[in-house]
């Protein structure tokens, strides 16, 4: 099967039947609802770019496994420039969409899960590669999105899985049967998960022995029975629904997260990747986590580069595009910007094959990556809002804009220089809104903080990887300290 | 007259008839609007605080000029002590709101004028300082809210007033008649003014000698004909309108701009300040700007410790408040609050009286505080969000909250440590969304950025305050270099 | 007796046989040598400023104890203004010598020790206060300067004075006789107390009951048998000794740090200021902390105006004081500057009386203060390093400039702006050299790190005097959280 | 010929005659000197280096354009893979030195003229390209040390070379021969000069035509009549005269600057590489100054290896390295090294061939590597300070220590944990001061900041290649404006 068009894409997930709520109600047809659309248009927009001769090289390979052109976002890793290909192809989905583009995270859980069940049946006698390889080959074939769902809601931090008050704040097997397990459990924040076709569960932690139901991870389709999800509330999510281009900043992409919930789930064996190897869970995480890691130094970078855009474009319509400091900070923007893109390709180009074949990136250096991603979209937001002015906080509606009393006036008195339209002054201003304080803000900034694991995550491994030892023998060296 | 009652405040606004639109629009009965009411609400706390006996003291002063004791948002600061409890008043009343209480604008005005009319008076023969103190202590026997009106909309950045293609880009005057002038211009970002009596209008920068009919102060009360607003857009504005309170994270308090327009306004010979003295145009921005930036040492630092304590809470309930790094984190919140705090008593303990005897900040300072207060609120922000973590963002609505299905999963897997209560977890995380990207973003980052002037604002007057050529002397004499 | 002059005070110096060691050598002329005299002239300047009517006002004040006009330097601080005018004072100072001018223990230690031995006598029934009262009259009678010495060697961080390996390494008491008591240990990092008649001694840090014989506070004079000091290195010290008043980059002025040997020294016990009263060690070690941390508000800040000043003749000088990155950045380290003195000030404004009547500073505003401390004054020196130019760091010496043949070939290639001298624009940048990496980099950057504690101390003081349950009680308040 | 021993590298410069001056005296044997011995040193390294099998395929290549093994300091890029070696090279060399190792400057140069060259021969039938290949394979064979001589002493920032009060100011042809040119100028921080066989020579900036004879390139020896250095003086300098190993912190290795003067020089034809043509000085400093700042983001990272090693051990002897704060500090540091680590891999990874065939970094990359490089190290030394306490700067000399009375003194009182001897304390400590304030500060702080180009020379940059019309695109498409 060749390579899904958009709109076959977006067709393929009308046909599956999934369970969502929102707002205390059930969504009937998410696929039309104006709050969850533009999340899928984002998705779309990863089919779409596969269809252009100008951008093959970065959206498509070709698959060692099948012989055949694959979507990259369902592609194994075969070499560090596919790893900066990768990033390549996410800065470039972030620069069209401005927005979450979702895809990533099944990307990464495939290349994580790969060489993870390939050492574990090697440890372990498992088939667990096999049963993986299968299911990869199948959404390579026909070119399905899925979505790689980790986090748990965890319950008290300072607790193991198996010491909550309640067994199930993480997930969990709770039977086993001989053709398959049945799970409990809730996934937080899943980005996109509703315009998936598949998600493969992986845990959420290095485990222990006594959390040896936890340490599970397969795959099944978004209409499995027991599986729903509930939309969390995003900043500014019901502006959606008011019918204003305008007022929304970018009306046509956007993401969307989801609690969902595994109410006794049934996998059967051959979708599942690792079941009790506790050890092999923190492996898992690890992997799964250093390439989501390595994806924020593109899409992030990708977003920038609009936001950069867009303050450009609001200093040129306010007349302040020649002052000097408005200019200085337009060049921080981008050197910001570009140091979290050279992360992005560092830790691809320094990465190293592991012992299934496929590649894994630097993973001190991704994680370096990601931590620098949860410090300067921060700044580079407060200084778009800066170049913006505060009008960005405090212009009238698009209703108010229309209106024949009020239109005119506020025509009148929002323009910037003449020569622009102030229409056209308040949709830039919208944008550079709806990615500071808006639902692309969710994206853009908190998901920058928190996605693909919070500061202090990136800080211990930092740690772990970063070899003091070694640095101190060096310093020992210079100074002639023996002990 | 005593000091009004938070209750009679409201109703004193009830029975103003003003001209208000929103949403395309007219607003027929404000004070009951779900999105206009939590910002009156934040008004009325200053004079619900001045009726308590504990805060007296900071909330209230007696007026030399009448005698009577006076709520302090209407008092001629007569000594550095008046000056830092203005600060400590102002972070009394962002602490029991977390949001911007509007008042001060008219406070910082108040000030401002009283000296500038007195040395305009001296260098011109005008009686402006008579007009104020008439219309002053008017204000303060009734113990009226007054709004501050600076910003003109400016059209292009790199113009004059006079040079603008449209010459009401900046509000001028338009006729002049025996009995007072007609203005017409607007006036944007006006926080506070549908909740105000009466409105004192300033010029918004300095100007030169075309710019005459641009160099206009006065007063006018908020049903004056010509005179009305149109409201702007929040990021989650309209949440308010749902009904949920949990969903909105502070469903009391708020703030809200308005674009105000003076459509042929009229203004009386005894309501005016300023009129053509374009020399004095400058002193009195500079003046009004010195006092607001002043301000926001105090009001920024009293929201900062309402968000300081919800990351605190948070990390409580998330189980993580042993955690070495958010204790770590907490601390550097509190050390860049207290910077902001140090910033605006700094200034205050400074100051000097003016000509007139009332007292200015040190303007050197004033500047620094604010140039420091569009960097840490950020920061402050970013920290809170580490903290609180992903779920701030991604939580489902109350509506699913309340729902007899969804509810009690919601429960289930949203609790924290077991001891708390979903429900309390989900209140603190919205009223930090809130504060970082909700409504109260827009006053917590937004106008911290841009009110009393724009970061560059203040580089200028630091620049033309430090006395570098001194600096220069000093360091010579150091170096022993003669010229 | 009234003030002295400079050259009395000079004079007073050399009369006192103190033990002195350099290099390995016995000093035999401390006065005149030429790495220690820079040093003794920063502490004569409080000396010379003193007799200059114009700083009359910050310089000395009326002891309410003796009647008579004494230097500031050994005030007891009597009101927040006093307070505020200690700050003043000491950034004049510092714009005077940009260097440490080491009067400013001595103060810091009698305001410490004057409340604390108050309220110690009020517990105990001792009359430590009497003795002190007695001792500082002595002091400000003579106009003597006085040394603060409180930082022991420490030894193992990770353990109480009592528990280290060697007794020792914490100052502590020996023999207790009928007529005072014997002491052995050392303090470290003593700033200027070469240059002092007396030293006062303080405990280091907050001790339990087995550490009683350590709670020992006294007086002796500089001669006392047993005491001997061996000065440390400072970056380029030697170079003072090159007789080359160019290469220094400010020859007049300096400081030095020794470490001071207490080698079973005889206290008697009039100047007995704390002897065993183990729980008033943490409150004379805050209160001293709290002062010391104060000093850096207003040293740092003199020290600062003179590097800006000389980054901005370094500026002038090349040729790029037009640049407007190069004015950006000249506000930018003023600001900077500047919060830090906001900082000081601030926490003496919001000064309190202490149980002895003489004024506390705000202990939380402090900490924030000497917080600052550590961070900005390393972000001014990056600044002045990037203004200056590399030829700070690589421009020949004195002697090659004073060469027949190499002076004009250095004179000829080094020039900037024509109308400039290349000696002149050699001596500025030497200073900014000595500044951020020569003798004076020591006082400007390290002792802001360290000097008056850690960065550490100060935030696990802000953690502790920020009432985070306060702020708490405020979120739960706005978000409606009843537990 | 192979390549050279260490050994062999330091007798191959001993026979060269330069003319060196320091401390207004001539240098009679400048490879046994106690202050430029160690900055030799560190050449020698990397020759030492690349004699060790386990370090071949960093620090040596085999030339294409003579087939033979290379050092890799001599070679040109043939790929990214290159690109990338010569960072990774770069970061092993800063390990074992903790200094400049200076030979990358000539690397850096080789790389720049040989596709300049080969361009400009293109447009203007000259035969630079020829001569520069001769030179290089000349260089290759005999393995030497070639310095690249860029940085003019400019004068007068604000004029161009043409336009100086004095027309030295910038190095430039005196005088047209049919053999070659004489040029006359001097060339400022010239580090490693003094340990080069060669010397490359390049114009310093962008040219207009009336800076023809600016516009000049070539080669010359050491030796080369006319051609002579004066040594500029660095913080602590003298301290390596005094004989203590100690004291010095780095007593092995350093790193030296020169100004450079070319007293009427004459250059042989075959030795110019660019004579005259204007519009190619501007690509030549594009080049050489990109490279160079990509080396920033190797050298400097290592380093930043030794001094966290260094702050790290510090904390293992003061007894520190348990306490969360110093453990967090040590991975700030850890975080920012690989940051730049990150930007000089990323540049390397992203290089593109030039027409002449080698291999050419990403410039935007390049300068964002290099705009970290002049904030980092400064935050890093500041963070090293911060752990190793104030006893850096205040701690007795080695002489002291070595004294029998005041030796077993600071033995006992100086000693952190009791299991480390006070002489590695003291040892570890004296590294840090090294790196901090004195002569390896040069080098790791100032030259961090204008090596390779002050800071606004890579904003410039990044202004021109960060391709903001594109990003205005990109932001004016998402928010569907059309103008």
């Amino acid at each position: 099967m060749a390579l899904m068009t958009g709109e076959q894409y977006i067709e393929s997930i009308r046909k599956i039947k999934m369970e969502i709520y929102m707002f205390g109600k059930k969504v009937e047809n998410p696929v039309d609802d104006p709050i969850l659309r533009p999340s899928l248009n984002s998705v779309r927009m990863t089919y779409d770019l596969a269809q252009m001769p100008e951008y093959q090289d970065l959206m498509t390979a070709i698959s060692p496994y099948t012989g055949k052109r694959v979507n990259r976002f369902t592609h194994i890793h075969q070499s560090t420039e596919d790893l900066m290909n990768k990033v390549k192809m996410q800065r470039l989905c972030g620069q069209k969409t401005a927005a979450c583009f979702q895809r990533c995270v099944g990307m990464d859980a495939f290349n994580a899960v790969f060489s993870t069940t390939y050492e574990c049946d090697k440890a372990h006698g498992t088939n667990y590669h096999e049963n993986f390889r299968k299911f990869m080959t199948y959404c390579q074939d026909n070119d399905l999105t899925v979505d790689g769902a980790m986090t748990d809601t965890k319950g008290d931090r300072s607790l193991a899985p198996h010491a909550q008050a309640d067994p199930d704040l993480f997930l969990h097997v709770v039977e086993r049967r001989p053709d398959g397990v049945v799970v409990r459990g809730a996934k937080a924040h899943q980005t996109g998960i509703l315009n998936s076709h598949e998600v493969i569960v992986m845990p959420t932690q290095s485990m222990g022995p006594d959390d040896k139901d936890y340490a599970i991870s397969f795959a099944v389709p978004l209409d499995t029975k027991g599986l729903y999800m509930i939309i969390g509330r995003q900043s500014c999510d019901t502006r959606k629904r008011e019918g204003s281009e305008m007022d929304v900043g970018n009306s046509e992409f956007g993401g969307v997260e989801a609690l969902t919930i595994f109410d006794n789930v049934f996998v059967p064996n051959d979708r599942i990747f690792l079941n009790g190897e506790t050890e092999f869970a923190g492996m898992l995480v690890e992997r799964f986590a250093g390439y989501h890691r390595q994806s924020y130094g593109g899409c992030k970078v990708g977003v920038g580069d609009v936001l950069i855009g867009a303050a450009a474009v609001a200093a040129d319509y306010n007349g302040a595009n020649k002052a000097s400091h408005v200019k200085d900070k337009l060049i921080e923007m981008t050197h910001l910007n570009e140091t979290l893109f050279c992360c992005g390709i560092a830790c691809s180009a320094m990465g190293q094959p592991t012992e299934s074949g496929n590649y894994l990136i630097d993973l001190l250096l991704a994680n370096v990556c990601k931590q620098n991603v949860t410090r300067f979209p921060y700044e580079i937001v407060r200084l778009a809002e800066d170049i913006a002015g505060g009008l960005m906080v405090t212009a009238p509606s698009e209703a108010d804009f229309r209106d024949p009393k009020l239109g005119p006036v506020i025509d009148k008195y929002l323009r910037g220089v003449a020569s622009v339209t102030t229409e056209n002054r308040l949709r830039i201003l919208r944008l550079i809104e709806n990615l500071s304080l808006g639902t692309a803000a969710v994206g853009y900034r908190t998901e920058s903080m928190h996605g693909a694991g919070s500061p202090q995550a990136q800080r211990i491994m930092i740690s772990r990887q970063g070899n003091l030892a070694h640095k101190k023998e060096l310093a020992k060296a210079i100074a002639h300290i023996k002990e």
